[in-house]
Formats: C-alpha cells, structure tokens, sequence
C-alpha cells in the first residue's frame, strides 16, 4: 500500500503540483526493514526509519500517511500523530470502523485533519462523492458490493456453474481469497465496510457488530439457475436504508434483477448504489482495493488535506462532514418487508408443496410462485417458492418450522428480493 | 431548476447546517415574476426582485447562483456577481462549455469562487470526483453517455426494435425530446459536456466545435441486431483518450460490449467512465438532468463555497483544479486506430464482397467477419462488415469509394467497436 502511495507521488509529482499549486513533498519514510528503500529514488526523504515516532517527531512532517493496517501499531501512530497535532490520512478500514469517533474527536481536540478516503472501496472515491459531491441531498438508501472476493466467487459461480467450494479453492490457488477466506465470505469485511459508508451517509455511528450478517457459502449454481428464471443474478448485497425515522441494515446474499447496473459489477469489483431524496439514484463503481487504486485515494487525501492546511491555523475551515455523530441502533431486521426467494432440497413425495403452503398460510405468508427445473435427483430435490413481500419475522418463523420437516435433506436457504435496485 | 434548489434548501436546511457546521441562508432571490414566489415560503428571502443586479449589489449575498441558463442574460449576471467580488455557482453548460477559462480568470482576479458542478451530468457529482476524489491520479481516458435524450432513444430502439424516426415522434411526444431534437440526436449537447469533461480531467481547453462529432439518426434496428450478434450494443459515446502525448477526442455512436457496465446504462441517464493510469477503472451514473438532481449539484456547491469563504480574503485557499488549461487541439480523428463495424444496404447481386475486400485490401485494411442476418430484403440487403483494427483515415478513404458502387442503396455506416471498455 504505501509503495503505491510513494510511486504515484514520484510519478505523478507534476500533475500533482499543477493541480494544487504547490508541491506534496515526502519528507520522511518509516519502514519495518528501511535498507530496503522500495520507493523511487527521486523522493529523497530527508528521514529513512523503522521508527514511526521519529517520523511523528520530524519537523517537516505535516501529515502523516498510516498504511499499516490493523488496530495495533496502526492505531498507535494514528493517535501519537493526531496527539502530536499532525494530520493523518489512513487507509485503515478495521480501525476507523472500530474507532472512528474517537480519533475524529482527537483530530479536531488538536487542530488536525483526519481522511480516510482509502479505507473503504479504495478505488472508488465514495467520500468525496458523500461529503462533497451530493452533500446537498438526503440519502435514504445505499447498497453496495462491498468485498471482491464474495463478489469474484459469486460471478464465477454464476459464469461456470462451479460449486462454491470449487471456486473458493480455485480463488485461493490464484491469490485472490485468503487461506482463512471467513472474512470475505462470510461477509465480515463488507459489515465493517457498510458501517463506515452508513456513518458517512446517514450521520449516524454503527457497531458492525450489530448488522445482520450473512455469507456467501450456501449460495449453489442451482440458485444462479433459479435466479436467472426470475430474470435475476445473486451478490452479496449491503444495504442501509431509512424506513419511517429508523435504518434498516444488511450485508447479505440478495436477488437483484439481471437488468439493473448493479447486476453487472462482476470479478473482484465494488459498487456503491445511492439513492438520494432529491438526486435520485447514482452508482459508482471501481476497484475495491490493490497499491494502485488504494494509493490514488491516499495521495487525493494528502492533496486535499495539504490544501485545507494551507490557511494558519486559526484560519482553517473543520472538515465537510459531519462529525457530530448520532449513535444509532439499526431496526430489528424481522420488521423488514421483503419480497423472498426460499430454495428448498427435499426427499420429494406427494404433499410437498401442501404442508409448505399450510406453514406458510399460518405466519400469513403469501405465496407469490413454485419453480422446480427439471430433471433432478428426486432425492435430493432443489426448487424454490418466491414469496409476496412479508416481513422477515413471518418468514424466519415459517422457516424454522419448515426446517424440521423429514422431507428437508438441508435447512432452506432464504434471500430477499431486491427489485427496486 | 431554480425551484428545484430553492426546494432542497427549504426541506433539506437542517441536515446541511449540520453537515456544514452553520446554516445557509437565502438572502435574495431573482425571478422573472415575483409574484409567483413558486419557493416554500420558510425560506424567506429579504429581497425579491425581478432585477438581478439588486441580487449581485445586496450586502447579505455572498454567492450568487446564476440558474437562468444560456449565453444571455446569465453572462451578464455571472460577470457582474464576479466582477463584484460574488462568487457564482452556475448551472450553465452552454456559458462554461465557451467562455470557462475566461470566467475562471474573472473570478480569482475578483478573489471570488466559481463552481459549475451542475453544469454536465447534473445527477452525478463528477466535478467532485474528478477535482477531489481522484485527483492525485492521471486520467488516461474519459468515456460518457453524456445525453439523456439520445440514450432514451437508442435504448428505445434496441427494446423494441422500432426505427429512429417513430421513437424519435414517440419521446417528442412524451417531452423526453425538444420539438428541435437536433442538440440531442445530433451530438452537440454532448460534445459541449464531453468539452467540459476533457478540461476537468486532463487539464486543457477544448473548443467544443473542434471535436469530431456524429448524431444517432442512422443508426437502425437492424444494427442493433448485428451488434448483438457480436455481443455488443450501440450507445451515443463521448471519447476523450490520450495517446502519444495527444488525445483523441469523439462523439459518435459505438458499439460496446454487452457485458460491460457502460452498456447497461439505458434510459435517460447519463454515465462517466473513468479509466486512471494508477486507480484503474472508475464509474460513474446518474440521472443527466431534472430540476432536483441538479438541485443536490448546486446545492452542494453553495455549501462548498460557502465552506471555502469562511476565512477572511487574504487566508482563503484558491480552488483545487487547475485555472491554468493549456489550449489543445485534439489529434486528428483519423490517425486513430480502431476496429470498425461497417453497415451496408445494397441490392444484392454476385460479385459484391469481391468488390467491397478489393477496396478494403487496397487501404491495407483486414476484413475480421461478414455478418448477414437471413430473410432479407435481396433489394435492401443489411448487412455487416467487421474490420480488424485499422486507421479511420483508411477507413474513411474505402468508405467514400464504396460510396460509389451502382449496388448501394446508401452510403454505408462505420461505427468503432469499443472492445476495452
């Protein structure tokens, strides 16, 4: 990450300088091994250490960029900068999500600027657009595919109709999911992702402890099959939308129709779907992390918070956004009114679809229709029921009823409908 | 649009003062008839007036936003605001698209802001984006479908397959497209936008009328069926890329792949694509126009600016982007590279393709397919020529020979096949 940062500074210097109208210089580089010096020799720092506190300490140091990841050593250097009166420009997604507020609050107590453009979908410049861009609108809803592996198995699945553990090896043989892959998959990263994006859209503080989270692992071809029948694909979708005074929040495997734009964001991509009360929709869409991508958001981050430290300090205008956030509960996600894919594997014999409805009937659940493809194992039978738009609750009571039914040779798998996208 | 703006800061007020950190204030307002006051009336302007130089001389205003449109009257209210030392947010394309260099200087002589982000793709805030967000990256390619009208159009051709003519009286008909449709299906709305564009992203004064620019009135459903065939469709699609140390500038219909994200763009809205040399692929999408979605554009500029007038005169800091635009003459359309999709109509007889590839192999240029739909009219025969990637100056020089075979029912119809986007 921060040979990505170095090399666009090295490279890109002139632009940078005709855009601001001054130079961004590195003054000091902090690396774990720094004989290494894996940056261009045109930078000259005047300080070459592996310890962070002298880069703090350095007199011409004025911000500083964290790029270390975690909330160890990174939030150390964070908070010693910031304490220090530096400004700070982080890509660290796990500590601003942990953390945020209090190192908002120790920016501003100490005159300093925070940014953190690159540290949620690093190629896609989502801060800019929330604080600046459309700071004029109202949002009421975002969805975002907000982690590129669940989103490159997802499509890969969709594409070859591989099964999931096929293609997770598969995306670990070639570097692109982690040997431990929960993080991705089971949808932890985008959670802690969607929480910093709510932040930013709605004002409001999310534990990412508190959204409901649900992965990818379940997701068969068969259901990409089913889907397709209702002219929809399936990702993993987050989504925080406003409904009467509270917010919905989710991360977790949806229906989105083929026909919408965000259908088509496949492999390792993120999109970020916006729908303003005054602006209407917008989506924005670019690589979700890699030096590159991730480097033009730190370097765009020094150049506006360069920028914003021009004036003397009594002169400086705070930061856009707001920073007086509201901690916020999400609403209890079973008062959701979704319109529901459930893909069913049974023993199948007659009555099936009878003792089904009759569960369903009972949570007054509508039906909306019954898909089974054919020729498949009778033994171990896939097929799906859509149902009408019925809250979350109704539908996880009749889920937990059907689950206990002898027929079941798994549990049913349930995904929301997502048509409005 | 005014409505639309004044709509925003009446309903939206509290949730910008809480994001600015205070509150903006309509100090006046300017209309043709004010006894109309077609504003909520908690907005409570002291000054209503039908003379815009009372706005630009009241001693409260200290932005002017100037939403009259055109090259008239709204010249002189721009200048007058700046040159009175009022910065001026504008959602003028036509004003900035021809006289923008010249405003910006007005304005930094006059130490006032100015700020346009309404002024192309009113819904997609990518001013911000380009100026802010991506700003240390260097833009190596701009593409956009920069016209709502003629997007709605094409769209409307390829679902229903019907020709340009009926779709063109249905959207008149509907007020999707002006009695003169010529700005829209003709390409110069466009070209003004994709103008404006190339200034943000690659720091260089294009004079609109310089850009190679052809409409969409040719384009038939039958291209649409050819196109599909090679997995593509056909959008109106502005072009801005370096190459060589120059930059190919173009608007013209294309045909893209159908798995691209540009593709499912449809309908009336308008989309950027981005392609950085270090963040790789971005994308943007939003409605183009509209009085609301513009509203957010110049909503969120007043608070930019009003942000950026806090400090006293002499501690402001100048604007990000670069005022100072090189003036470019764009590469000649003809030294570019593509391949091509080449239409014809002919009444067909043996013989034909020999003549067509003698022509084409005397400009060196390579066939790739010949496409032929079946149960065609033999007197209108469609059908398709794909080239490998060839000069369009060649390209050009066989197309005017083959204009003059006794066999062609019409001149024949090039498009580029866009492949990388």
């Amino acid at each position: 990450m921060g040979g990505g940062t170095l090399t666009i500074l090295a490279e890109n210097g002139g632009e940078i300088a005709r855009k601001l109208g001054f130079r961004l210089r590195v003054a000091a580089v902090c690396s774990r091994n720094p004989a290494a010096r894996r940056w261009p020799a045109s930078l000259e720092p005047a300080l070459v250490t592996s310890d962070w506190r002298e880069v703090v300490a350095h007199p011409a140091v004025e911000i500083v960029a964290e790029l270390v990841g975690g909330t160890g050593v990174a939030a150390e250097i964070v908070e010693g900068a910031l304490r220090a009166g530096k400004s700070v420009v982080t890509a660290n997604k796990e500590l601003v999500a942990l953390r945020g507020p209090e190192l908002w609050r120790l920016a501003e107590e100490n005159g300093a600027a925070l940014a953190m453009e690159a540290s949620v979908c690093g190629g896609i410049p989502i801060h800019a657009v929330l604080r600046e861009g459309i700071a004029g609108d109202r949002i009421e809803a975002l969805f975002g595919i907000l982690n590129g592996t669940s989103n490159y198995i997802l499509t890969e699945i969709e594409q070859h109709g591989a099964p999931f553990d096929a293609v997770l090896a598969e995306a670990q043989r070639l570097g692109y999911a982690e040997a431990d892959p929960a993080a991705d998959v089971d949808g932890y990263d985008a959670r802690s992702k969607l929480a910093l994006l709510a932040s930013l859209a709605f004002g409001v503080r999310l534990d990412p402890a508190v959204i409901h989270t649900e992965g990818i692992r379940r997701v068969a071809p068969i259901d990409f099959e089913y889907a397709r029948q209702l002219g929809c694909t399936i990702r993993l979708l987050c989504s925080a939308r406003r409904e009467g005074g509270g917010l919905f929040v989710s991360v977790r495997p949806a229906l989105l129709p083929l026909r919408t734009i965000m259908a088509g964001v496949r492999g390792a991509y993120n999109a970020v779907w916006v729908r303003g009360a005054y602006g209407a929709d917008t989506f924005y869409y670019g690589r979700g992390a890699g030096p590159l991508p991730t480097g033009v958001a730190v370097v765009s981050d020094l150049m506006r918070v360069a920028r914003e430290l021009r004036p003397a300090p009594a002169h400086r205008v705070p930061p856009f956004a707001a920073r007086e956030l509201a901690a916020a509960e999400p609403l209890p996600i079973g008062q959701q009114q979704r319109p529901w894919y459930l893909r069913f594997r049974i023993k199948d014999r007659p009555g099936i679809i009878r003792d089904l409805a009759a569960i369903l009937a009972s949570q007054s659940v509508s039906i909306d229709a019954v898909l089974q493809l054919p020729e498949q194992d009778k033994q171990n039978l896939p097929f799906v029921i859509t149902l009408e738009s019925s809250p979350e609750s109704s539908v996880r009571a009749a889920l937990q009823e059907m689950a206990a039914l002898d027929f079941m040779v798994e549990p049913p798998l349930a995904m929301p409908i997502e048509k409005g996208l």
